[in-house]
């Protein structure tokens, strides 16, 4: 079979390139005997990787010395409980947004570990969409204020982050490095790698040296961005192969050009979002403003239509386009890594679908 | 370069047949137009995968339906937490044996937790043992006791496990299925993946479901092995490709025979005690009888040649010899993929640089 266009929310397309190079060194990585999968993470041939994607990350997102990154196990769910334990001091109040599945998520945690105010809750809303910087109820003195930058399964995105006088902490799991992003306006910023970044296994975490500091001493070694921030994410063996994969795609993305990564995305979403809104027979699922660049949802006249599109599109190579299972309808995620012209292709499939069935 | 022969202690050689059947399906998986990397955790394709390693998985070590299979991000060393986050209750008190460096890991992280008794502590004996059964100082009415079924530092492993009344948790991160083991003397078994069972990047747990209920309430739901169970190890997205590549070992381990395996291990071991106990140019670092089949460590008359050693092994092809940088000396990981060629080839350089050197 052919290449397929995998428009899945995660894991998710990676770049064919980066396959083709993880494929050619598999057995034996730079001449060294053996796969980078056999290679000890305390010797040169991962340190280099290692280091090279941590550099890479610093140079395409623009992170200073005044931040560590970090590459930790357990996804970007392990966080979800990390930055309350580390952040989160007894009597504190941190402040979250709800706007929808992963938000409410987080919340869950962050409520079995400490006090926490729902700074703005439209999680439930349809058409759904993310908060405003005005509608935010926030705490005097709050630890953080959590957001997440883009909801993977109902297709908002925050376009504008909010300004806040607390650490600005953020799951961009589903956007990041996707747009251009001022890291020095977070605190902490966390993402699954499986979507923009490379294959599941790791998470990429971004956080300014100094919150790592309040974390209590009895906390278990693994739970602390401190001790992850002195030993280099190298505390215990990391999840190698899945970093090999993100210097890959890192890698990748400076021979594309950032900027040309992020001009592609902006275009790709247009295109798409033109497709659902050239007629009534498609209606997208999130708030015109908050339509996310990565996951478009959108729906059609009814479930017995939307099945019906699945099923041709598969046919036709187009796969993972089934809405997530909680909220029904379509999504295609269209990450990085995702070709234009299967987003023109798709467009295509969708012109016909709609004239044959509208 | 040929491929080496790898003794490096975890990440470690993997079957070579693994490393062609990944390569010859990394682009595209078994005709799905995209790679296993880039296939949904939820979509067909991944669940066969993750089923049959947990299938194989049971059917190799004799799992029984009292127990569930995991796997989990982390590391063993993540275990360390949670294993009394999970099992040692407000005012229990939880037994450790201390027998190094990983041992005393995990006591660290559970007196962080909880009340820690050490049953029995030869930590820092050199030369390097484990614990027997009759020195242990059991607590009336114990959580669990923890033992670290092979000491990958210092080459010392439990050749039988304790019998004790409450349950027996152990760390087999170096020895997991190495040999037979009964299942059903433990309350709980882990191991990092990384030195018998595939990549790093995923925990292998086996634990009786009943000891998953103790859990309070308030913690975290990634840190409950309850939540877990529940969701078949799928409560986020899994580390997909250590999955895969685990996988693809116990299919390798199920197609030579498990038993195979074992007696390979115990003869490539013996093979190699034996070129070290051939005369007084080598010493044994671990007492006779706790000696590891699995890390085999020795020293020579002087570091000056065992740096030469390690050296001129290097040039022949023999790569990861070099003792943990915390005891030094040699250490040479034989694992179930390392072939017993190299152990042949290895005691042949041995022989031949101790008549030189000697």
């Amino acid at each position: 079979m052919a290449r397929c266009y995998n428009f899945c929310a995660g894991p998710a397309t990676l770049p064919q390139a980066v396959l083709e190079t993880a494929r050619d060194e598999l057995v034996d990585y730079q001449n060294s005997g053996m796969s980078i999968m056999e290679s000890s993470h305390r010797g040169k041939q991962y340190a280099a990787v290692h280091e090279e994607a941590e550099a890479n990350i610093r140079e395409l997102m623009g992170v200073s010395d005044d931040y560590a990154v970090l590459f930790l196990q357990g996804g970007a769910s392990t966080q979800f409980a990390y930055i309350p334990i580390n952040l989160l001091g007894e009597g504190q109040t941190a402040d979250y947004t709800n706007s929808g599945a992963w938000a409410a998520k987080a919340i869950k945690e962050a409520k079995l570990i400490g006090n926490v105010n729902i700074a703005a809750d439209c999680g439930a809303e349809i058409p759904t969409r993310v908060p405003s910087q005005e509608e935010l109820q926030l705490t005097d003195g709050g630890a953080y204020l959590h957001i997440t930058s883009n909801e993977t399964i109902s297709g908002a995105q925050w376009k504008t982050y909010p300004t806040v006088d607390a650490p600005l902490v953020a799951d961009m799991s589903s956007d990041i490095l996707s747009r251009p992003v001022d890291v020095n306006q977070f605190g902490l910023i966390y993402a699954g790698l499986q979507k923009n970044l490379g294959p599941s296994g790791a998470a990429l975490v971004i956080i300014r040296k100094e919150l790592a500091e309040r974390v209590p001493a009895s906390t278990p070694s693994m739970f602390k961005y401190a001790t992850h921030i002195a030993q280099g994410s190298m505390f215990n063996t990391p999840p190698c192969f899945s970093i090999y994969i993100l210097n890959l795609v890192t890698r990748w993305i400076k021979a594309q050009g950032a900027q040309t990564i992020f001009d592609q995305n902006v275009s790709k979403a247009a295109t798409l979002y033109g497709a659902i809104d050239a007629d009534d027979f498609y209606s997208g699922t999130a708030v015109t403003d908050c339509r996310s660049d990565m996951n478009v949802t959108w729906r059609l006249p009814s479930e017995a239509l939307e099945a019906e599109f699945i099923k041709q599109a598969e046919a036709q190579g187009f796969k993972g386009l089934k809405g997530h299972r909680s909220v029904g309808g379509i999504r295609a995620s269209i990450y990085n890594a995702f070709p234009a012209e299967g987003v023109d292709a798709l467009v295509a499939f969708m012109k016909d679908f709609g004239l044959k069935n509208g």
